[in-house]
């Protein structure tokens, strides 16, 4: 072990308008390095209390059970699948990108008969098409993803389809990892049970945390389950006494994670969510017309395409690694590509929580006028 | 929503010398500041790979699979038994202490036929006791703890342990949650398959990660399983992928935790392990010199003892969560209390990573006295 072989930490000063992580404001980042208190001191309860309230706000719903998830959007999405499915259910998973056949694969990993609805990536379904499916079938949850993160659509309609679900008796749960904190997300007034998302994206926290929200309807089902929830981590009847009054221990929470959740939702609720939601929209109209400016167009139609992601297409002839790798070196600025089916066809723009400031929109599309004129 | 009732983060400057969360070193702290990088960043994968060589560092072991588990300590429980159980095994798990009677639920979880070997808390087992067991009937694999966080006992005889295991055809998972860092953890001399920990005990970065190493003997049995690991999150088939040379995307890696547990190991390789033991040993003396003087007398014998966590008896008359309250309040000093059976008979002192240091003890000792001598 030559200890000196591990340099000081000094990464270059990235501009990150990718998927996520957003960049952290320099407040979320100084909140990272406060000292730290023991888990169960009586200051770190009262921010663990905060911190449910201030989630509750972003997810604008009254759901006592609101709870950061001590892992990544992943583990959020896990939460919100193995604690409603048992063995057998029947669940319908909507699939229009790649996180949907995450949720797909989870489902399945967790014994559900799952059935799949399918549209191309970067197209959004029809509600009435999910209502239709409901319809036919009896099931005990249908999920899919609000703001899929793999192709910049947003999926209209989810009051309409949480109503459609709830008259056959079933749950409803929703990926909000890429629309939480970044456009209208409004758990109660559409009435959806299972919320999940990730820190990192409109929220500009680090990664590492998944906000979760669970309904009434929602917790009475997971009390009533007929067997163990089949994952200790992410068990929500043994969280929700951790989070809960009880305080019963579970896990020790990651204090300075949760330092960082309370000082991004503590920016968000300073800035107000409708302030909030119409920069996301006005930031991201500036990009539009500017990669239109470009000659770039968009893989996703004005109507159903996310002000947070943003997904041109590449142009013919180009190498879009080329292009994101001369962004990153010359310029610091990282943007992302499209992966499966859209490999090689689309970048992926994000101007989420943090990053979406028009300077960076400013850059972004002067950075790559320059590249793609002489590329 | 009134942002105002959210105050500036200003938690009182506590000293840590409970069972963890220790105190960050102000090194690591300023790591956790760091502005973020993109999870896919060149230079994000630069310092995954610095981890992982670093875990490897303290692990004492070459096996390649050595990563930092995206969760707590649980999380690292949960994996290490997940992975490496289908339903139906047979499976050994000696239970001194609270987190052994964890891994016995959860082995239980994931459908494995569990037999208990059992010792009082604040008890260990003779190796002997275990290795018999091994001899009368067959397992798939024995768990137990290193270092009992509930008692403070230190488990002797891994390497026979071990040995006895392999002769069986036995995977053997060690707890080493509150010894990684803190006394000689040497995966490799000793023949362990698995092992997890927290980031937050002698490593002393926040919580919210999990060192864990897994044997190539483990990792073929993980690619020979029959079924698929009933984990998505935890699950080591994609997270091997993921960290190993092939970066398939799993999940986001938590990027300052990172950031803080690489500058942690950093520190560890620069003190130099056998300096580093020796220190908390030292420390631990001085210690228990010191409770002795007060007329305490603690719950392990000498020859069993943690250097890391220090559990004294509770002396009659005294109300050991009154005299916790003094220290938190008058001096700010966290230690714990005991819990389960052993709940108000014991104190739990922690002398870990940073918190291991003479001043603390001395501040302690000090602390204890003044209040004792009034209660």
């Amino acid at each position: 072990m030559q200890p000196k072989q591990y340099k000081d930490l000094d990464p270059s000063p990235r501009i990150l308008l990718g998927p996520g992580p957003s960049t952290a404001s320099p407040r979320v980042l100084r909140a990272m390095a406060t000292p730290l208190v023991g888990h169960l001191d009586p200051q770190f309860l009262a921010l663990m209390d905060e911190v449910q309230q201030l989630l509750r706000f972003v997810f604008q719903t009254e759901n006592e059970l609101t709870i950061p998830v001590s892992g990544t959007g992943s583990a959020g999405m896990e939460t919100s699948l193995c604690n409603f499915i048992e063995a057998g259910d029947h669940v319908l998973i909507a699939i229009n990108g790649y996180f949907g056949e995450r949720l797909y694969q989870m489902a399945n990993l967790y014994g559900a008969q799952v059935d799949r609805l399918e549209r191309p990536w970067g197209q959004v379904f029809d509600p009435t098409e999910i209502e239709s499916a409901l319809k036919k079938k009896k099931y005990k949850l249908v999920a899919l993803v609000h703001a899929e993160t793999s192709t910049g659509a947003l999926q209209p309609g989810i009051p309409e389809i949480a109503a459609a679900a709830h008259q056959q008796g079933a749950l409803i749960v929703l990926d909000t990892v890429t629309s939480l904190g970044g456009l209208p997300v409004e758990i109660d007034a559409w009435d959806v049970d299972i919320a999940y998302s990730g820190s990192q994206k409109c929220l500009s926290a680090p990664p590492g945390l998944a906000p979760l929200t669970v309904s009434d309807r929602a917790r009475q089902m997971l009390r009533s389950r007929k067997t163990p929830v089949a994952n200790w981590y992410l068990d929500l009847t043994l969280l929700d006494k951790y989070w809960g009054q009880e305080r019963t221990y579970h896990h020790t929470a990651p204090i300075s994670m949760n330092y960082a959740l309370r000082e991004a939702l503590r920016l968000a609720a300073e800035e107000g969510l409708q302030a909030r939601f119409a920069r996301h929209r006005t930031n991201a109209e500036l990009l539009w017309e500017g990669l239109e400016a470009l000659d770039l167009s968009m893989l996703v139609p004005l109507q159903n395409r996310l002000p947070t992601l943003t997904t041109p297409l590449v142009p013919p002839g180009v190498d879009e690694l080329v292009v994101r790798q001369r962004l990153l070196n010359e310029f610091n600025i990282e943007i992302a590509g499209g992966f499966g089916p859209l490999k090689g066809q689309i970048w992926r723009i994000g101007l989420m929580g943090f990053s979406s400031r028009p300077e960076n929109v400013l850059l972004l599309l002067s950075a790559l006028e320059h590249i793609l004129s002489k590329s």
